[in-house]
């Protein structure tokens, strides 16, 4: 992320304002794609002025990287508690039945993952697809952070390749996601994280079972 | 799929023309996206005029979707043979290394891919998810055809949920290319697949192992 523009020196109105047209292109993306969202329906979605809309968001480009900033971000949002501390066995179960109930909840829809901008975006556009890699590295991080705590526990075998369980967890997720999304059927998901957590187990110790 | 031009009644010469046309739209989309795509791009590439490329396919649409189905049908393609039988451990490994070794050959970059297709296409194009849903399940078909093939001669247990396993193997390769393209770097696409192969080889019979 290299040039966005940060909400710094905003007044809280003015976050509230910024905040509000992002949720709004977040939710357009999640019905038509980010082809398929003109900055005008996100203009009129968010209730603003075209001018309040440039003075935060001077390109589409930029609002699609706040879009991408907020979806990564929002791994670590106080209201998903079960998405912070990834270090046992059971919050993991629970991380992966958590994302699986969600996309059952809303009939494999209208969800705006960085795994569907990814596919978007990550081809044709050299700047979102950085954005977008920064945001994968962000949840291996905190995946890695939860599986690191498990070995120094000793729930996890010292040999196991930590960087390698968080990378099949996330791409469990983001992949699983994307199936399910197109197909219509939360099995994919389920199926992906599965057999994720069932690899992660497999370096569990005799302690950690 | 419903409604695709088929290539019947096509005279050979007919059939390599529009054969060009795809494979131009292929690598253009695999470079620009769908949305990065014009026809004209598309003409020009493929070396035909205006009334040629609206002789096979009369809207962009049209053609996207015979993308689609060429990246569906490419599992199944004789220059694929480790594609056809995947019906042992050593296949599958096979399966999956060679699709690791070529993201590894391009660097990450330049693959058309249902999964990528899927990203762009499924939230906001019903047509296309359709397509895209379809060219998942033969995909998954063919992979549960070797799974079948591995329990019928004793080599996976009984109750092993075959459809899980061929899901969980899918949803690793499409998941993990898309991570791969997005990081550009080959290893979460070597951990989704070494994490499905572990899933699938957990329930080997002793005979199978």
């Amino acid at each position: 992320m290299t040039e966005e523009p940060k909400p710094r020196r905003l007044t809280p109105k003015g976050r509230a304002t910024r905040d509000r047209i992002i949720e709004a292109a977040t939710e357009l993306i999640a019905r038509n794609g980010v082809a398929g969202t003109g900055i005008e329906d996100v203009r009129a979605a968010a209730g603003v002025s075209g001018s309040q809309l440039y003075h935060y968001f001077d390109s589409k480009q930029a609002l699609i990287r706040a879009v991408i900033t907020r979806q990564a971000d929002s791994v670590l949002h106080p209201d998903q508690p079960r998405v912070t501390a990834l270090d046992s066995f059971d919050a993991l179960r629970a991380w992966a039945d958590a994302a699986i109930e969600r996309q059952r909840e809303n009939g494999c829809r209208g969800d705006c993952t960085l795994g569907s901008l990814a596919g978007e975006l990550s081809v044709s556009d050299e700047e979102s697809r950085t954005d977008l890699a920064t945001g994968f590295l962000r949840w291996k991080d905190l995946i890695l952070d939860g599986l690191r705590a498990m070995r120094d526990r000793g729930g996890l075998r010292a040999d196991a390749d930590l960087d390698e369980l968080a990378l099949s967890l996330l791409t469990a997720l983001q992949g699983g996601v994307l199936l399910s999304q197109t197909m219509l059927h939360v099995r994919p998901l389920e199926a992906a994280m599965n057999a994720s957590l069932a690899y992660v187990h497999s370096f569990a110790t005799t302690a950690g079972r």
